[in-house]
C-alpha cells in the first residue's frame, strides 16, 4: 500500500488530517486516487496510521485516520553507515539499499582513497539528491523512520562524531578470524538493543592503512565480512542484511 | 591482484602453462602487464593458483604456477538462486552482486507477476550478456567458482529442476515468525554443510499465492526476510549475506 512520509498537514482534529504540498500532489496527479482509497500516513515522531480519504479539494485533502499500524519496522539498534565517497552514482545505490535494509542515517566522507573531489556546492547539491532517495526507499520499504543523509566535508567532521555512538566499527578486509569465529559474529554477542551504532566502510580502493590506524586508536572496532572480496556497494547492504537477521530474525524476542 | 578464470590454455608441464584468447588479450593489451608480473589462475576444477608471467610472445603469455590458493572462497553449501523476471536490468544487479556474494549459480524464469516477455532468442541473448556479468564478478571477488547463469522458457523448468536440491526455499514475504524466531532462522539450524539450496524469489509484484501453492506442494519450504519490504532484487542479496554470515562468520569451524 502507498506509504507517505508528511510534510504540510494541519491536524484537523484526533482523527482528521488536512494534507498539502508533495503528498496532496502525488494521490491527485500522480496516483490519481479517489474518496475511500486507503495509504499509511507516517509523521515526524514516527509514528503511522492506516488512513482512508474521505475529500479532495482543489488544493489539499482529507484524511480520516482508521488506525496506528503495531509492526515495527525499525531496526533494534541504530545504525549509522559512514562510506568513503565512492565512484559514479554508487551511493544512489547504497542510500537505496541502505534504507530498505534498515539504516538509521548514512553519512559520505571522503576517503584517502575517494575519486571524486566534490566541493562544499556539489556535496550540498548531491545531499539534496541523496535525501529524496532516501524518503522515496523509506516510503517504499514501509519505514516508520526515515534516513538522515549527511556528506561531509572532511575526515575530521567524521572523527567529530565519533562521540555519539556507543560503538564505532570499522569494515577492512584484511581483519582476520580469531578463535574460528569471526571479529564480527564476536562483536555481535555485545550489542545491547538501542546501541547506537556507526560503521565505516572504504571507496572502491578500501581504507588507507593510515586511516583504519586513526580510527582504531580512536577506539574502533575492526571487523571483516568473509572470504570473498565485495565491491564498495555491496559491504553495507551485506553488514545490514547480517543485523537485521542476527537482532530481528535470529534472536527469541 | 587481477585474477582469472581460465578457457584457452595449455599445461606446458605441472608448473608451466600457457595461455591463450580472453586473458592473453586482456593482461597485453589492457593491463598492459609485463614479464614478472603476478596474477591468479583458476582452473575448471575450481583450484587456483597463483602464477608469474615468464614470457610474453605475440599470441600467447607463459606463466609459472608459483603456489596454490588455500583459502576457502566458496560458501560451504551450494545455493542456486531462482528469480521471477524483474523489470529492466534489474538482473544485471542480481547477477553482480548475487556472485559477489557466494551463490553458486543463478536461475531466472518467467513468474505470473514478471512483466517483461521474453522469447526464447532473447533469453539466449540475455543469457550470454549475464555470463560474462557472472564472470567477471567471481574475478573480482575472488572466487574459485563462476556460477552458471540460466534462463528458463517456463515455470514447469523450474519445478523439473526442484529434484535436483535438497532443499528449495520460497522466500514469501507474507511468511510469519513462529515462536517467536523467524522460519529462516530455524531453517537454517536443519542445514548441513555442502547442501544444494535452491531459493526462490518473486519479481516485482512479488510471487502469486497461486505459484507459491505450487512451490509449497512441491515440498519447498517458506520464509520471510524481516519487517521491511525489501525490493525484489535485494532480497536476494539479504538472503546470501545472512548464509554467509551464518556459515562462514557465526559458527566456529
Amino acid at each position: 500500500m502507498q506509504r507517505y512520509f508528511l510534510e504540510d498537514f494541519l491536524l484537523l482534529d484526533q482523527k482528521t488530517i488536512q494534507v498539502t504540498g508533495d503528498v496532496f500532489h502525488h494521490i491527485t496527479r500522480v496516483l490519481r486516487m479517489n474518496k475511500e482509497d486507503k495509504v499509511y500516513l507516517v509523521f515526524q515522531n514516527e509514528q503511522s496510521f492506516l488512513a482512508k480519504i474521505l475529500k479532495i479539494e482543489t488544493n489539499y485533502v482529507i484524511f480520516s485516520l482508521l488506525e496506528k499500524e503495531n509492526q515495527v519496522k525499525e531496526l533494534p539498534i541504530k545504525i549509522t553507515i559512514a562510506h568513503g565517497f565512492p565512484k559514479k552514482e554508487k551511493l544512489d545505490l547504497i542510500i537505496q539499499k541502505g534504507t530498505e535494509l534498515g539504516a538509521y542515517s548514512i553519512i559520505a566522507f571522503p576517503s584517502d582513497r575517494s575519486i571524486p573531489k566534490w566541493d562544499a556546492k556539489k556535496l550540498l547539491k548531491k545531499q539534496k539528491r541523496l535525501t529524496k532517495i532516501a524518503k522515496k526507499a523509506s516510503e517504499q520499504s514501509q519505514r516508520t523512520h526515515m534516513p538522515l543523509v549527511e556528506l561531509l566535508n572532511s575526515k575530521q567532521d567524521l572523527l567529530n562524531k565519533f562521540k555519539n555512538y556507543d560503538f564505532v566499527v570499522v569494515v577492512y578486509e584484511k581483519a582476520a578470524k580469531k578463535d574460528g569465529q569471526s571479529q564480527l559474529a564476536q562483536f555481535l554477542t555485545k550489542i545491547k538493543k538501542s546501541a547506537k551504532m556507526l560503521v565505516i566502510f572504504g571507496p572502491e580502493g578500501g581504507l588507507s592503512i593510515e586511516e583504519v590506524e586513526v580510527f582504531l586508536a580512536n577506539k574502533a572496532f575492526i571487523v571483516g565480512l568473509g572470504p570473498r572480496i565485495l565491491r564498495a556497494e555491496t559491504a553495507p547492504l551485506y553488514f545490514l542484511s547480517v543485523i537485521s537477521y542476527e537482532l530481528e530474525l535470529r534472536l527469541k524476542n
